[in-house]
């Protein structure tokens, strides 16, 4: 096989994650091996940084600068949310032509691999060669084909610290009851991380709720009540994106924006707050812990680094062996100590698929995630301490 | 002075800090020095322990137990949210004559050393030798006598951290706005730390409110936009009691409980970004970080918890001197490297009291923060390390 010489570009898509940059560095220490790629450009703000060529000439820089990047959240970058139109295709394979472009590292989600997908065979149809490799990058954990996407394990690690903190915060105190909520659309990999907070069975969150499944006020009450009698407090931990028994955002039928100017959604945990406040007269609290979630440099898990960084490699490495059209992905080996390697998916079957918690991992009543999970997400967060709970080592003193 | 042979009881009231079990160790190991102290015993949910005599026997626990327990959020010995009302006091001062207990350590703000207090002048009038001393603990900061108060630098730190991390993530993406929601009451002393995320001028936060000035809708509507014009996004912090210009919490105006069932407090951060969609047209989102503010085991000052521990080890060492109805205090040196020694002040002179922020640490517009206060806090929150920016040192590529 001929060489191909040329430019690569890279460009990161919608939302950053705590590792995004890793997968960054690791895409730029691959092509600096390969003498074929002649410069890599950094596209500014994603697919708009293309549009408007506004690239970055990542050679030219220190490597220690990109690696130190490379541990810092947000996208060093720039990204965007940018829906692409069928006409940008056209679009970005002309400004890659005029560039002698050729190779190009996509990084992001289901959206972004569509994208990747529609430009390389709008390449591969007018004769233009073109490497294209999809990076892997999301939090939601939704894109199928890979064992589970780069950032998502930091994230989940964050969720994980999150509610086993505030849980305890909440513990120690009488009569507490909190909503957590952590991002997530349809799928509840992200919210149903809480789990790992827990190392025994009575550790906070005693409710978990995933997007997969709907949830009627009666339910919540009905649960939260349960727990509340049982434990004496009560810790949920619910996704943004969480609907009610007729598929619709909780408060979606009390909308009123325009007298008040807000909408409704964007504020699930306060609301469902408002309906325990309301319905079993107890002073339930919400923590939005939002984009922390995902930005997070405090709790980032090695493991999800390492991988996001692989995952930059392996798009450089199969784009020089001549692989195009494809998007890394992550396979777990079946060994009993995790490990996972890179392999590659056609961007076919990842392009608008979504992936979501499978059926068997949601517990009946739908209050709670299955041990299968656990096992699942444990390694990709990283361990997780467990605080220790002193109450259970006191002796009482003779007074009491 | 003849030695006052007893038990020693340590509670803790109100919210947790991250740092209130250091504290509770710089009691114990204090204790267990000083003969005259027959046991430790920790009151079970703060003086809800004391009324229902629920003791646990410190003595009688491995000491690495205890100082393991230090390193985590959440109250060791279990809190509580108790207004102690006047009849409280003989009733408490009546449990400690039947077990003997000679001195009380309680931990915890302004409406606890208030308690103290009363409790304390109590057993004066009726001849009761009881050594008092009062243990400051608020991540609120507003405690008078005190430079500062143990659990105010994690919490600090914590939310100067949160808005470096998210506001990276926002730089980093075209058009974004965000509210970041800290704790806090009258004093604004949490919300600036915000400020203690920039390293340079021209770092997020753009906006910080602070409780002690009202904020108009129209103030926040120009500001916003004015920011938002010249950085092309907007990351605001605010506090979660932040009042109009009405004195109200936002959203009062418009509360309709009964139709909605929920509060419009409690929500502070979504009703400013619904004001800014509303009036702005711009997709503003909020962050409400809520109790992960104080009990953040990713993000503790080490300052902080080393004065945590050395306020409970002074609150012994001056009852051991015979010392009673004081609260310790911190007192900062005045030279160039950052130092802070423990003093005493009557509880008199901090019961009930609170300490806002001095008006000329805030800027004249009323949205921003002074340098006096980063100098302030600083070194109470411990480093910060910046992110870096690889757009100001990445070199635009020869098609940029």
């Amino acid at each position: 096989m001929d060489k191909l010489r040329g430019v690569a570009v890279v460009a990161h898509s919608g939302g950053p994650t705590q590792v995004i940059n890793a997968s960054l560095a690791g895409v730029f220490e691959e092509c600096r091996k390969h003498e074929e790629i002649t410069a890599l450009w950094g596209a500014r703000h994603g697919i708009l940084g293309v549009f408007e060529e506004r690239f970055y000439d990542l050679y030219r820089h220190d490597p220690a600068v990109i690696s130190a990047a490379s541990r810092a959240p947000g996208s060093a970058l720039g990204s965007c949310r940018y829906k692409v139109q069928p006409e940008d295709h056209q679009r970005i394979l002309e400004t890659f032509r005029r560039h002698n472009v050729r190779y190009f590292f996509y990084t992001g989600g289901n959206d972004s691999m569509d994208t990747a997908l529609k430009v390389s065979q709008l390449a591969a149809e007018s004769g233009y060669e073109l490497r294209l490799i999809g990076v892997p990058k999301t939090v939601d954990n939704d894109l199928v084909e890979t064992d589970h996407c780069p950032g998502y394990g930091s994230a989940a690690r964050f969720f994980a610290c999150a509610v086993r903190d505030i849980g305890n915060d909440l513990r120690t105190l009488p009569r507490r009851v909190s909503f957590l909520e952590a991002m997530g659309r349809n799928a509840g990999w992200l919210v149903a991380s809480a789990a790992l907070a827990r190392r025994r069975p009575d550790d906070p969150p005693q409710l978990i709720y995933c997007p997969e499944r709907s949830l009627s006020e009666e339910q919540l009450v009905t649960d939260v009540e349960a727990v509340y009698r049982r434990d004496g407090y009560a810790v949920i931990a619910v996704c943004e994106a969480q609907r009610n028994e007729k598929g619709k955002p909780f408060g979606a039928d009390h909308a009123i924006p325009d007298a008040f100017g807000w909408s409704v959604t964007g504020n699930l945990s306060h609301i469902l707050a408002s309906v325990i406040n309301r319905r079993l007269k107890l002073r339930a609290r919400s923590e939005k812990l939002g984009l922390l979630g995902r930005s997070s440099a405090a709790c980032v898990s090695e493991v999800d680094r390492r991988e996001a960084y692989l995952c930059g490699q392996a798009a450089v490495q199969a784009a020089i062996g001549g692989v195009t059209g494809m998007m890394v992905t992550l396979e777990r080996d079946e060994g009993a100590e995790y490990c996972c390697t890179t392999g590659l998916t056609e961007l076919d079957n990842v392009a608008n698929a979504e992936r979501l918690l499978p059926p068997e991992w949601i517990n009946e009543a739908g209050n709670d995630i299955m041990p299968a999970f656990v096992h699942y997400a444990a390694p990709l967060a990283g361990p997780i301490d467990p605080l220790p709970r002193l109450e259970e080592t006191l002796a009482p003193a003779a007074a009491g």
